[in-house]
């Protein structure tokens, strides 16, 4: 039951034509009608939120968030968001243990779906542990990052950003640097930011960006002065600390000499480009501080961006 | 104060003839009436959640977990169950390291209530540890759990569970098979079963089920095929995987191959018997996956009943 | 935005003159009319919760609780004070790794704040660390403890527990008893104490009363006899059970011995001199049980002032 206080257009919003799918497991599920709807409907929450408006559109319902990894900025913000959208949130204790073990992971969340809970928020180390929750429970399942797979509401959120800074994605050149191979937000983006206009350049060291040799509207650069240049944005990627070097990978040190973010180096992007970057950052490793702090980045847009995206997306699988 | 919103019935029920328990220690402190109404009033609160209503008869309490054991559903039930009433519910941090020393659990209890935490759910490895509890503060006590002693919303659950499939417990047999002697479910629900009519059969190596010769209405078995035969009702209990053999007590290959149940060995139960589990299940050890996904096993309505059933109780001790 | 649900005074009190601070760092940045509107609403906050009505001063806004270090009866009356006032709260997971690279704590901090939090209340380890964060992000802080430097909501609500006991501070005397060097605690309640008229005497053997020697209206007493001769009111503080001993630090046994308190030992003070204690209590060192539950004891009391004075705190900096 959808209710609505005062709040049409929201409720009009997520009612309208209905919305076909149960759960969010990475974009590459929605068509560009829903990306489109999803990206307008978190433009309508975060000026209601602006307003300091409430919504009961999930009032009576609980979300229930399963982290089996430490996150803080997206447990953070889908609680505010589930919160913020009057539903009850609540903890379901995942533990990483289950990694090996996918069933009990899944007898879990298959118990704890009993107990009311009609949404489940999933981040899991494991790569498609969100799609097995999804084909083994009942509740709805989002995908809040698995393994290195797929990170749809970082995509969402990162494209809304982007439209925010640059009207459109449609012919836009991004730039994402760094260790694109592991990245679930790199894979997510990819998809979304293709989806909806853009070119992306990938920008690494060999060994970091394999495998994307053949997607479409995507090229690949191993030099960071190519990669940059006339780029309408650049995303870098946080490098991985406890990730050794070796077999073509580079330490630390020369990743940051060779690929560390600066002013300088961004002045090869266009004018005003902006900076993206999931958080958390390693400031003096892949970007430094002064890049973090400057007028280009979009970091805490980012996140405000992340709980509007994410009323969103609860809000129409609810519908 | 109890605020009903249009919802008559429930606050009817929970206002009726005085409730004269402040605490729920345990199921044998119930009279014949009390059970009834408790289990009553549980069906009136499921019905309302699955209408999506929502009450507010402990609208300004605040309901405090204080779970010094880990618990994965009746933590997540307890919580569900009291926000759904309207209350606040807060975590209290009670170290499992008290255990040793019960003046520090009671002080901080003490503490923690001057805070306004008006019903206090406790889980404690310490048998006991509610009933001290109950004297020591002025708040109302739940017991989620003491030791080997009690759990008195999961036999109430279970009671619920079977009546919904059986109609009665009046008459009926119901064998429960597993590590009687270490288990409060298994103390909990051969007073409430047998109070309730039913008769009980201890099912289980000699070791595990020493110590109940004597009860009315109760009934030993220390073979499985004698256990089963012509029962109503099973409830496996969860083997602890922890636990040596040794003693008498079998290993854990011996019990499964002994005592473990499948859909075969449930056959000699009568027709359609239903099969429940207080789980978390070990299945391949006391049950099979199969059985625990078969028409028999009620493992799922147990978990739901149980939020309704906690409703019931936090409502009723507030009433 | 104000809401006021049939509670007009409080909404009279919480707009009155505007508050002009935008953090509660320590009591020392009030000036005295701003410690009796402080106190003044606590105390108005406390009668409406005797009253089970509810506040909605905070509707729409998130509270997030950043506690470094482990801490259970403050964090909960924070987390039952926030939701008091219909505010959201969310967990804000600081590591106390942060300790040592500030940086981190900030980045932290800033990014959290992006998801809408409005007020952070922090508890850290390092000294200074709400000030650090008060400067860096936009979001308002309540110092909840640092380090061995603050802890302005337990010195307001324990002088909000003297004022209740004694009529008011004005000329008293009051005692604080142990290791003032290290106690956030004492530190702030030296401030506060003397700014409401009282005069304070420190009392500990040297190495844990140095540095205080010429604050204006503090003495210091290195013999227990004379230190709570005649005193109005005794504070004991928690004696670290873990800090060695050496260098002129007495051992637990020798500490109890010479300085514990116990009901003999009050009977030097005033006839009814209240007992106050920030808690948790180390029972059997700096006070004994008998003490810790006689009636000069009011150590319950500061706990569930400790909700109202925190209400107030919230309300005002929200103002």
């Amino acid at each position: 039951m959808i209710e609505s206080l005062g709040t049409p257009p929201v409720a009009d919003h997520a009612k309208a034509p209905t919305w076909r799918h149960r759960h969010l497991l990475d974009v590459d599920q929605l068509d560009h009608a829903e990306i489109e709807r999803c990206l307008g409907l978190a433009i309508e929450m975060r000026s209601l939120r602006d307003r300091g408006e409430r919504l009961d559109l999930l009032r009576s319902q609980i979300v229930g968030l399963a982290f089996a990894e430490a996150s803080t900025r997206t447990r953070v913000s889908f609680e505010v968001a589930a919160a913020a959208l009057g539903a009850q949130v609540v903890d379901l204790p995942i533990e990483a243990s289950s990694v090996t073990k996918g069933e009990s992971l899944i007898d879990t969340l298959r118990t704890l779906e009993r107990t009311g809970v009609g949404t489940i928020v999933l981040r899991h180390a494991a790569s498609g542990a969100p799609y097995l929750a999804a084909r083994s429970v009942g509740a709805r399942v989002v995908n809040a990052g698995d393994g290195t797979h797929a990170h749809p509401t970082q995509a969402l959120l990162d494209a809304l950003t982007l439209r925010d800074a640059l009207g459109t994605l449609e012919g836009k050149r991004v730039a994402i640097v760094g260790d694109i191979g592991h990245s679930r937000v790199a894979r997510s983006n990819i998809h979304l930011l293709t989806a909806l206009g853009a070119t992306v350049r990938l920008v690494g060291p060999p060994a970091w960006v394999r495998g994307f040799e053949d997607w479409p509207g995507v090229s690949i650069s191993h030099e960071l002065e190519e990669g940059l240049r006339d780029a309408d944005a650049v995303m870098a990627l946080r490098v991985q600390l406890e990730r050794d070097a070796g077999g073509g990978v580079p330490t630390l040190r020369e990743y940051t000499a060779r690929w560390g973010l600066d002013e300088e180096r961004m002045a090869l992007a266009a004018r005003d480009a902006p900076l993206l970057h999931p958080g958390p950052t390693n400031e003096g490793v892949e970007i430094t501080p002064e890049l973090a702090a400057s007028p280009r980045s979009l970091i805490g847009r980012q996140v405000s961006n992340g709980v509007a995206v994410r009323m969103a997306v609860l809000a129409l699988l609810a519908s």
